[in-house]
């Protein structure tokens, strides 16, 4: 069921542009969040802290979808649906600073006891 | 259960920003689109095509979260979560057209045979 980014989802991905992130509350609900993003191969990275509401929902149900619009074209953007794969702590404090370098230049300010998390997402469907 | 939008809220509406609505697939994942909107008093106004996924999702389950960013600064945003009190045609080709004229500037092309569609959005939390 794995899908292959698309061109225009990697050049989405590779700008420094944000992505929209859905998730399911434990109700069923959806939750949305904007967030910070980068790829390994076909896999979209992000990063959040342990604890958070979109890390609790994809540790219980790791279905997802994200939107990804370029930041000075809203209407070039692209749509995937996919699934958490991974939960990690192991080097989401190094991809979190490359993600704040990516995205503001600057290093990232770690919060004293937070821990960082990387989620690794397996795109199903790439809607471009 | 009612939410009164806040001032930020409000601004951030009432702004040329976009929204991403995630609503429910048949199978209860999530699904993510970018959305223009404005508001009627507290109550969240956007608008689509019958027949489109959004739009089925919605009449299936009204639940959806929302999230509003400051086009020219991504930071400043708000995450509302509601549900879909109203799917009507009535007035809804005018809408769309002053949604058009907010955006863009300019009138909207109606697509033949296309049948528009508001969505009235009761917020019932609004996370500044």
């Amino acid at each position: 069921m794995t899908a292959k980014l698309t061109e225009k989802a990697v050049r989405l991905i590779e700008g420094k542009n944000f992505a929209h992130l859905a998730t399911l509350m434990p109700d069923g609900s959806p939750h949305v969040s904007p967030m910070w993003l980068d790829r390994e191969g076909d896999f979209i990275m992000m990063n959040t802290a342990q604890g958070r509401v979109k890390c609790r929902n994809v540790l219980r149900d790791p279905r997802v979808a994200i939107s990804i619009n370029d930041q000075k074209d809203p209407y070039d953007r692209v749509i995937i649906t996919g699934r958490v794969v991974e939960v990690t702590t192991e080097g989401a404090r190094d991809h979190i600073s490359r993600l704040s370098r990516k995205y503001t230049g600057t290093s990232f300010q770690l919060i004293p006891g937070q821990v960082r998390v990387i989620l690794r997402i397996e795109p199903e469907r790439v809607i471009d």
